[in-house]
């Protein structure tokens, strides 16, 4: 791969998020439906309509891992690594405002990021 | 801060490593060199002339977080995660081929970024 600058790095913006919901995907054996908790935000806003996220940055994260962690109830409440500012997409007409991190696993399965210590939701990577 | 593409995350080439060896960087309270294993490479060259490194890749990568690691050597053995294709960079005389990712933690200090599960040196983000 090519070197890149420590501005290209700069420009990308990976934070840990807080899985606070997930939910499969309709028509699809591939998709889940992730509520990813950023930390605290001042809003009258309350996302989802649920009103245990009062007053924090959750976001709609659609990722294709279903088939790979097809207990995905397990990973509730993991904070682990994702890229919050690619451009949102929509994907099987549900909106993605982000995206998980992973590397491969042994067995080619992904393994997700998680931080080595005690940190809050929306650490950021510097 | 601004949006991102998919490429322009693409361009960036994050890994495992694996942390082998670390030792100050005389002159500084703030720098560690560290010597980190990203996984098996076909080379009749030894890494630092280190017999145990043959076959892989070892890159000296420079961090400046001697300060929050006063004991440094507890980090030894550890798999972390690397940006491997950053322009190669000279701190304080010493090349450093790569940058130490982090978070910041509850206390500033900086907290690592390890895999949720078992991975391989030189594992890549996808």
């Amino acid at each position: 791969m090519d070197n890149i600058t420590y501005e290209d790095f700069k420009k990308l913006e990976m934070r840990i998020g807080w899985i606070r919901f997930i939910e499969p995907i309709d028509g699809t054996d591939k998709l889940l439906r992730f509520e990813i908790d950023f930390g605290e935000k001042e809003s009258e806003e309350i996302p989802f309509d649920k009103e245990e996220y009062k007053g924090r940055d959750v976001r709609q994260i659609v990722s294709g891992i279903r088939e790979f962690f097809p207990k995905y109830n397990s990973l509730l409440g993991k904070k682990v690594l994702y890229i919050v500012n690619l451009e949102p997409r929509e994907i099987r007409g549900v909106m993605s405002n982000g995206m998980l991190m992973a590397v491969d696993g042994l067995d080619g399965k992904p393994v997700l990021l998680t931080a080595n210590g005690i940190v809050e939701a929306g650490s950021k990577v510097r």
